[in-house]
């Protein structure tokens, strides 16, 4: 099989980095030349510019160096019929798992409160619930979501999940599809959200969903975790559910713009917590060789892992 | 055998529960006769005054309703010859996993910084360390030391832990004793305190014990956790080693004057995080059927469980 090189697009997430550790191993373009171009067998891309692969007649696979592979279903200009493979690693799967139970945990101890009381030097016990009264709702059971349910289900938390198709997960209650949604929120008391983006889950967390959540429960209200891509929530409809206590507290690593704009009243909202979008950044070093090694194994014929379904955008 | 009344003398600790739930039951004292009283065969105590326990020829066992019986040791007129049962509870266990995993995390994934720079509308990604990178060393593999380093190697952190006898705990570097503190120490970035309060650990945190942790680290500093007690700690030492770079951050849920005086300049200083004693409150409610259990399996001749030894203080 020809072994030609790997077209490398990766904007703002440490591309020079990208460049070493793959370039030492392998032939790389970081641009390609304008006209039809034969030299490139593999694209490695994030965030990239769109017509990059127009003109490629080689080009035989795609890798994101994210999980999530929305920036290349968006990109009406990628071809159709290549292979699309995304990250799935340990490392970026604990570091999920890390946000996760830390947010959850921040939420369900009340940080918020606790930081405000020392602020007002008053030593003020407030009542506790225990993980056992809480409900965690995971939006999206998949590789993160499934990670994130056995650390919190380790920790005493009850744990509902939400997927397109049905789920077995021992120790989670299972809930699928449309039909399963209202009964899923019904259930939850913290919602977590770890969906992909596609055409299905853009602004699905709006200010319907949000009212469909578990407010009269022990945690005092209902709390959004949004670990996965800012374009699934509608902002305005969150900060109206935070006004009229239809949500108690959120914590957002994702934004529909990112940067979040200086001008968003979410980061002065004292109920909200923020991260620029560093929930589960990997380190280059630990994607790098799980991709060269996919490489490797595919140029021996063997079929390629983690691949998305282009039908379905994740 | 003669089943007396219970007395019970649980000071600040919700006092009309406990008396509730135990009356609900058995027959209980709330104070007791001046003079010898036949008619006590338990007690149930928690902060009690001093002097409560002589003249009681019946008396039979004495409960702690908390985990840590340092109110009982240090109180000189508790005849030295009655058992002392003190509380083991999954509720209670559950609660202070949550607290450490909830500190760890607060730590390791840079919480006071994210939300200083929520507070400047600044988007900024800081570098982060992985779980494996960071270890967390426990000073007291007891009940709950046991139970949190199951909760952080589950979440992917290394754990040293530091006992009076060796222990054996798989995945645990563990280290006993005088000889073992500082090479625990040396090895450890954060340091994690659940140590029972006893004449032998009676200001144990000091300026020189914490010059020994770990600082050249991924977390870029050393960071202390007390969930134990209060005068396991010199706060002046604290307040030092958080001033000359010693320690990074520290998160206190005990002191060694409690509630801490509004003067204390723990209350703001920007790398602490201060909780009044709450890291693992039980609900009563959890712990009277384990405690009337004890009771009535004792009654039928069975051996105490829990035992505190009088001799270690613990
Ligand atoms: N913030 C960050 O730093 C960060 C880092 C990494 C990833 N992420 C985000 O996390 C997302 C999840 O990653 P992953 O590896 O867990 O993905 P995954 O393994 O593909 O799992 C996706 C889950 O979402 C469910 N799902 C997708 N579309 C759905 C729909 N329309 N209705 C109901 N459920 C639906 C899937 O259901 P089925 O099980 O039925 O397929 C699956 O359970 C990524 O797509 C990415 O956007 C964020
Ligand atoms: N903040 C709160 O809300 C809260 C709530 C509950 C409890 N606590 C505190 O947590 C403490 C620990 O509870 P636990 O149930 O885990 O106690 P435990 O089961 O008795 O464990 C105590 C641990 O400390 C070790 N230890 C005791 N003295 C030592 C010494 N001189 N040198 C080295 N190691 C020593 C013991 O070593 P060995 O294994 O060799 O015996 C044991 O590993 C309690 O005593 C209480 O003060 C605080």
């Amino acid at each position: 099989m020809s072994t030609g090189r790997i077209l490398l697009e990766v904007n703002s997430f440490q591309p020079k980095r990208w460049e070493e550790l793959i370039g030492a191993q392998r032939k790389i373009a970081l641009e390609r030349s304008p006209e039809i171009d034969p030299s490139i067998t593999y694209a490695v891309l994030w965030k990239q510019k769109p017509n990059l692969l127009a003109g490629l007649p080689n080009l035989k696979v795609i890798f994101s160096v994210g999980a999530g592979v929305d920036h290349i279903m968006e990109d009406a200009t990628i071809p159709a019929n290549i292979p699309v493979v995304r990250v799935v690693a340990d490392d970026l799967t604990r570091h999920m798992v890390e946000y996760v139970v830390w947010r959850v945990l921040d939420h369900h101890r009340q940080g918020r409160h606790y930081r405000e009381y020392q602020r007002l030097r008053a030593w003020h016990e407030l009542p506790q619930s225990n993980a056992s009264d809480i409900s965690v709702g995971i939006m999206g059971l998949g590789q993160l979501g499934q990670a994130a349910a056995r650390a919190l289900m380790a920790l005493g938390f009850r744990v509902n999940g939400w997927s397109r198709r049905a789920a077995e997960m021992e120790g989670v209650n299972s809930f699928a599809g449309e039909a399963g949604l209202t009964p899923f929120l019904n259930a939850t008391d913290i919602l977590v959200v770890l969906l992909p983006l596609t055409k299905a889950t853009t602004g699905i967390i709006d200010y319907q969903l949000l009212r469909k959540l578990r407010r009269d429960n022990r945690l005092g209200g209902a709390v959004l975790i949004n670990g996965g891509r800012g374009r699934l929530q509608k902002e305005a409809d969150i900060l109206r559910a935070l006004e009229d206590e239809t949500l108690k507290e959120a914590s957002l690593d994702v934004f529909q713009i990112e940067p979040l704009p200086k001008t968003s009243p979410l980061w002065s909202h004292p109920a909200v917590f923020i991260t620029p979008h560093a929930a589960a950044t990997s380190d280059p070093m630990h994607l790098v060789p799980i991709m060269l090694e996919q490489i490797k194994a595919y140029e021996r014929g063997e079929p390629l892992q983690n691949l998305v379904d282009r039908e379905s955008g994740y």
